[in-house]
């Protein structure tokens, strides 16, 4: 695997015909930001390029959906294959990983944990978002931005930085964010913020009105936790998809430290997720249980009774705060 | 009046020996932030500067209280009298106004509404807030930002801009966000962002719960509508100033184009507080009922049954959407 800097990457994109470019499972605003950007910026210059995803693009990001999709199909052979913001090919989803996963040329990537799969790799980890790499890349490539390239990719990098207001928004993430506005000033940002943070539909806040009667506090407010049992599932009729949405849920209660969401999978068996508000490891934490993740967000499956899951993660929390 | 540049300004303010810095009533973020910042400034210049205000700096904002507030007390005579964020007098407050609101030698403000009343306007009217202007006057002073200015210069822009996602951040508030975030590294931005955009109180979500019972959709969800009368407050004890604070609530509902609070002040007498997701004129609406304001926020009071009130509010916005 070779590293290549920006200009390297922007030089070897250039010279690419027919390609593909490989976003991963699940995806989110910053690959298909990422990738759908990098297909357009091709496309500018004349070059046939398509967006290879396992998923569908979810509907809170249905604005990305190219007008002329067709543009975007992989109905061509290709002679390159890309990916963005993987940083392992298991990431790709099944089909796409055994179709092109042992075929990436170049990766284009900000997370520190890439495992450098790819022939070549243009990682920025300090960048809060693929696309803010991205954003170099297709200036360096000589493309002018045109408003869909302006907002995949800043729909991007404010969703991956939780619009701006992460740890990782660096000067450069700001920076990056002000030169995309410039380039596309006719791209309505106030209603494409709107839609990715500040709408919920009637049915989501239905939802959290049932679940702030389950909001728990314990450690003088530091812990907070949620337990969707099975029983309370049927109850409200909520289905195991919406559950899944809820890991920071008790996160946004004043005072919290950690958050803790329980999720019983089957019978006295929980799936926890844990998040820490600034300075709590929450890792550290969840390797006790067998689990782990990151400092902020991590997770673990503990079994037991619900009261005994929940007390032995007070008694841990309580030492980890 | 005269118009000042900032490089004007900047010069002005070097030459001022014991000032006071007067910001507005109900204190926001960038008021507080511009007017703490700038006595910061003068502070590390070795000047006197303090802070005078009609109302204490709310809960929400209590990371801008100085550690040392005793250095922000007008207990020196004023040379000179400033006001930042303040648009009109009126706005500093009974006690304020009728002190100092004839004497304002210098006004820095971001409000295209600013009636122009100092003696001298350092005004950028296409700036996000107050605390954008002040960032570049302060370093146009020659002054190095220390944490305290960094944070709350940071906290105004960011709660002005609603973390940069209303239509009027620019380019430029952005990079001085970066500059703001380079010049101050040490700041704790995340935990910062957290406290301003990220956590509601116990209270505030039971509350939240209940308003939840309350939405109600018309024009296919285009107007979502809550109506606060007298007897829901009496059944939910919901206090007045509680009250105040969920103008912006149903307009969070997805598909809305237009959200109504309607409030009822004393029987049959409602305050309605309109708000628009995007392209709907609201003041417009609002100014068939005598009332007005923005285009996006605007306000009025309609007399009435609630249940009249509602379809005068429903057929006007049908015909203004």
């Amino acid at each position: 695997m070779t590293r290549l800097t920006i200009e390297e990457t922007a030089q070897w994109l250039k010279n690419c015909e027919d390609v593909y470019i490989l976003i991963h499972h699940n995806p989110d605003g910053d690959c298909v930001g990422a990738g759908y950007a990098l297909a357009e910026a091709f496309h500018s210059l004349g070059k046939r390029a398509a967006v290879v995803a396992q998923d569908e693009i979810p509907p809170y990001l249905s604005h990305m959906v190219p007008t002329d999709p067709q543009a975007f199909q992989p109905d061509f052979p290709a002679q390159h294959i890309i990916a963005v913001d993987t940083a392992d090919p298991k990431l790709f989803g099944e089909d796409v990983q055994a179709k092109y996963g042992d075929l990436v040329e170049l990766c284009i990537d900000h997370h520190i944990s890439n495992i450098g799969y790819a022939q070549r790799l243009c990682l920025m980890d300090h960048a809060a978002a693929a696309c803010e790499v991205m954003y170099t890349v297709i200036r360096e490539m000589g493309v002018t931005l045109n408003d869909y390239m302006g907002l995949c990719l800043y729909s991007g990098i404010a969703t991956d930085s939780g619009s701006f207001q992460y740890d990782y928004t660096s000067p450069n993430t700001l920076r990056v964010a002000a030169d995309i506005k410039e380039d596309c000033p006719n791209v309505n940002y106030a209603r494409l913020n709107r839609k990715l943070f500040r709408v919920k539909s009637m049915e989501r806040l239905k939802f959290e009105q049932i679940l702030i009667d389950y909001l728990e506090q314990y450690l003088e407010g530091r812990l907070t936790l949620i337990c969707v049992t099975q029983e309370m599932m049927e109850k409200h009729h909520i289905a195991e998809e919406t559950a899944d949405g809820i890991a920071n849920f008790p996160l946004q209660v004043e005072g919290t430290e950690v958050s803790v969401t329980m999720k019983e999978k089957e019978p006295n068996v929980f799936k926890i997720s844990m998040r820490s508000a600034d300075t709590a490891n929450v890792s550290a934490i969840c390797q006790q249980f067998g689990g782990g993740g990151h400092i902020k967000a991590s997770g673990c499956v503990i079994e037991g009774t619900a009261e005994e899951v929940k007390q032995r993660i007070i008694s841990a929390v309580e030492k980890g705060i």
